[in-house]
């Protein structure tokens, strides 16, 4: 399936014990619950292809499990709709095959990062972007953000790591583009450590405040330092918009 | 100044005896209190060119007020913002001549009714739209319109009229605009009533759904009679875009 949500009032995608206040446990427990009332109750592990962070949002995550079912993919799809809250639909939704997972088979990702740079912050908009009515240098931005495109080890672009899997990834691209007053920084690449999108994100936004050279950056990933990169921008700002597969 | 809010969590522009969670509660007490803090108490009145109902939004609502201050507009202004809640901003603030009056002084209004009109509504807008999935007959809606436009006693289109002031208003333009999933009603004309966009729109919406013909629009005028009216359509859809003057 195919998700939307606010990721407002969420503490992030992934399930935890001390809370069922995420989407992979609202989904799960709504799934079960539908089983149930089928008269075929079972475990369901629902598995996002994305372990997006609390506050963050998602147009086009994807998730998969398996249930057996009576009902038709066409009547259990608007069954869910039907009992999600409002901040979280399923936008659509097909039967995959018996071995397809949603995070184990992609093969990409496209982040956004919404910076709302007007003086006076949009009202609308408040819950989905990073209000900066700082002057961003965007050419700057735009400089530094190739430096993260290609095969980098990553580590300094990443918090609370074990160091025990690797921190390579591959990033296809970066593109900082300005529209009306807000700046959009986009991210397509293989995969995300944890908080990598945002890290980059603040990083690309002290290049814009002039408070580091883009060329400090290559640098930054070749000390694998988290200290040495920039601060971890707000989670309101970003959207997992798109995952891809083969 | 020129305002913009999401009226969600507000009972409505005009302050109320019984509570202060108003737009218009929100910024005289805040004024007063700046003015306090000057040294210059005051008693301070805010008056809003259009008084939108609880939940109605505004972009470009306008409000006049009288203030003795040593502090610039620019100063009052930031201030003013720095105050304010995250959902109320004052995106622009100019001296006007002494006698200029927000409400009276204003010659027209442009009101905009948001429809999401898509099978699955879009979770980042729910507070912004009027959530509709079924089919809307778009001509016929367009037809309809048209029937509002010019000089006429509205008062079959407004909720709790006393029956002393003029029902009578002149609607300029009325267009129903669809782009992507969404559809647009926006309405132009020198004054509204009480809840009159959103029966206009509950009555559109009604010719969309095939509950009621293009042509019922002119004798319902003519009837004066609210209950041959259109539902109350939700405030949530609403917004007050731009107030004109002179």
């Amino acid at each position: 399936m195919i998700l939307q949500y606010d990721g407002t009032r969420y503490q992030g995608w992934q399930k935890q014990t001390r809370t069922d206040n995420t989407i992979q446990g609202k989904l799960e427990t709504l799934l079960m619950r539908l089983a149930e009332e089928e008269g075929i109750p079972q475990e369901i592990q629902v598995n996002g292809a994305g372990r997006t962070d609390a506050g963050v949002h998602a147009k086009g995550q994807v998730a998969s499990f398996h249930m057996e079912t009576g009902l038709t993919v066409a009547k259990l799809w608007k069954k869910i709709n039907q009992y999600l809250p409002e901040d979280i639909a399923v936008i659509s939704m097909a039967e995959a095959p018996e071995r397809f997972h949603a995070r184990l088979n992609a093969q990409g990702k496209l982040y956004r990062y919404r910076i709302d740079n007007s003086e006076i912050p949009n009202v609308f908009e408040r819950r989905y972007v990073y209000a900066m009515p700082q002057q961003l240098d965007l050419a700057a931005m735009q400089e530094a953000a190739q430096y993260f495109v290609g095969k980098h080890d990553f580590l300094a672009f990443c918090s609370k790591h074990s160091g025990k899997k690797s921190t390579e990834r591959t990033i296809e691209a970066v593109r900082v583009e300005s529209k009306d007053s807000e700046i959009d920084i986009t991210f397509t690449g293989d995969g995300f450590l944890y908080h990598m999108v945002r890290i980059m994100t603040g990083t690309l936004i002290e290049v814009g405040l002039h408070k580091r050279e883009p060329a400090s950056i290559p640098e930054t990933i070749e000390n694998r330092m988290r200290e040495q990169a920039g601060f971890l921008a707000p989670a309101s700002g970003l959207v997992l918009e798109e995952v891809y597969y083969a």
